[in-house]
């Protein structure tokens, strides 16, 4: 990342056309699973990382969040809204970018449409923590909930984790239809289910990724059997969660950093002192994964803002082979950059 | 701001070549000075505004800040860093960007960059405050720090305070010839000084604009006589300051936001009960600004969110007439806002 071998003005940036033309380049399974490495690779250094909480702008119909870290060498951020209605009048849920810069220079190295990749690295997460904590011989997920996260989950836990089919469920037959079409012809077995209950019948893995911003119960304590991991990725802000108290209480939990999930996640309905376990510690090797053949695991999971930028990180090198990106125009280089008056005079200002 | 005028994906971007075009479209002046009426309008009305600190990641050569804030319609960020050693490699001290957005949607609405921005809105700040400040007649100023910051000072000053004579210094004389050679033909006369103290004779108003991470001690005491209006912008991070203590006990020392500068700025130094006035009350008629032809005021500027979200939403509107950006691919698409999976297949991602 040396700021000294390109043009100093420009930054390269990857528009949501290159982001595709990269997935197609590296092929979205293969992208999965190289990405869930780079995320390995931070979790495994967590303690080098700034935690500052994410920062957030709660509105009547949303959030609007910043979430920097950095590892004292590169700084990352990625600006991220959240807006359950935004669908009903044509637009995404959820849209991103992030940047990257050089901590030496302060200079922004890397910026890149996250929205893509925000759903790549959401999924490469989910099958990476699964990877560490599904029962042996794992190889059926339910997957709760069909939206625009769900196909990406159900090929991130082929990919990593061998899933070999999946069960979808969503309150909306079309999603469920869409999803499963887009998954044709891709090696999964994908059986569509009328209920959320037919859904995880036979299931190793329970996967729930749904949006409504409400309290919602999508799994209740029957429908979850011994040895199943449970991947919850919908719970992501406070009023909203997706499993009822009594999973929780059953479950081992596992958390990306906990002053944040316990605001955010499942876990908001629990006691502040629940045990949890934070997911990085289990990669290092300092706290146990899955401990038998029948525990419930469940990853509470609402996205850190290291993950970016073990997605950023990412980016960064597939473009070394890979050029998918433009010149963006962002920095200013006066000749003497003591003289920022004096490039606006050269370029004609009076 | 309805994102629904205009292609859903697409931002529109301020390139620092457009920045460059936009104030020469304008004219310097006249951005300073109408960029200055949109900084009031927000300084009045302060109270709307989401007040969430700066996110700062400090490392040992600088700084990089996440600045959001919004007025509940809009919501905008910067991102700025502050690297005093970089222009020792041929960079920019500071370089930002921004963007600006809809709290409805969460969509950007704007990208721009804001090194340039961030001059201008901090010498129009700095000029709006000592509109409110400066002694009656005041036309004499010394601007003491003569780096990339200094000539948008002295024009600011001129085309919103009146200010006809700017008294150059700078520890390092190219720079203050540099200054002087920029300012030249501008209706300004430009007296370049040997010291500090040479400076400071005859001035109405004492601007500070060094840029050394220390606590410097730009002014003394004996330098400052009755009914000058000190413009305080180089200190502006903990263990950075430019006067002496002194200085600070005799002035009315006037802040943006006094949390932040309480941290941030000269009153640093002082106890954390140290009476302040925070400037937005000046302008919406709720404290005093200046009370005499003696006393002494003081700017104790530290740059804060809601004056670059005035200068976003200024570039927003000057975009109306003047449509100097590019169309950014930075928000994916699809068709059906659930599909996000269905546009990666369609653009043939196996």
């Amino acid at each position: 990342m040396n700021v000294q071998t390109r043009a100093r003005n420009t930054v390269p940036f990857v528009s949501v056309e290159n982001m595709m033309n990269l997935v197609r380049d590296i092929g979205v399974e293969r992208f999965l699973t190289e990405l869930s490495l780079f995320i390995a690779e931070d979790f495994r250094r967590w303690p080098l990382f700034d935690k500052t909480p994410r920062v957030a702008a709660h509105s009547r119909d949303g959030v609007i969040e910043l979430m920097p870290t950095s590892d004292g060498i590169a700084y990352g951020f990625k600006y991220v809204n959240g807006h359950p209605k935004n669908t009903k009048i044509g637009l995404q849920t959820v849209t991103a970018f992030g940047v990257l810069s050089d901590v030496a220079t302060g200079y922004p190295v890397l910026m890149t449409e996250m929205t893509i990749l925000t759903a790549l690295r959401t999924a490469s997460t989910s099958a990476l923590v699964a990877q560490y904590l599904k029962s042996t011989g794992a190889t059926v997920m339910a997957l709760i909930g069909n939206g625009a996260q769900s196909e990406f989950q159900a090929l991130a836990f082929k990919a990593i984790c061998g899933i070999d089919e999946v069960r979808l469920y969503d309150i909306d037959p079309s999603a469920t239809r869409r999803c499963a079409a887009n998954l044709a012809g891709r090696g999964l077995k994908v059986t569509a289910c009328n209920s959320a209950p037919e859904a995880v019948l036979g299931a190793d893995i329970i996967t729930t990724v749904t949006a409504d911003k409400t309290n919602a119960m999508i799994l209740t304590d029957n429908m979850v059997g011994e040895g199943v991991h449970i991947n919850a990725v919908g719970g992501d802000c406070p009023g909203k969660t997706e499993l009822h108290r009594d999973i929780l209480t059953r479950a081992r939990i596992f958390v990306e950093y906990s002053p944040q999930t316990r605001i955010e996640g499942e876990i908001q309905q629990l006691p502040a002192d629940h045990p949890v376990t934070e997911f990085w510690q289990v990669v290092n090797g300092t706290a146990k994964g899955r401990t038998s053949d029948k525990e419930i695991t469940l990853f509470d999971s609402v996205g850190f803002a290291t993950e970016d930028f073990s997605a950023l990180r990412y980016v960064q090198e597939l473009l070394q082979d890979h050029p998918r990106c433009e010149d963006l125009d962002l920095l200013a280089d006066p000749d003497d950059p003591r003289d920022l008056f004096g490039m606006l005079l050269r370029a004609g200002v009076a």
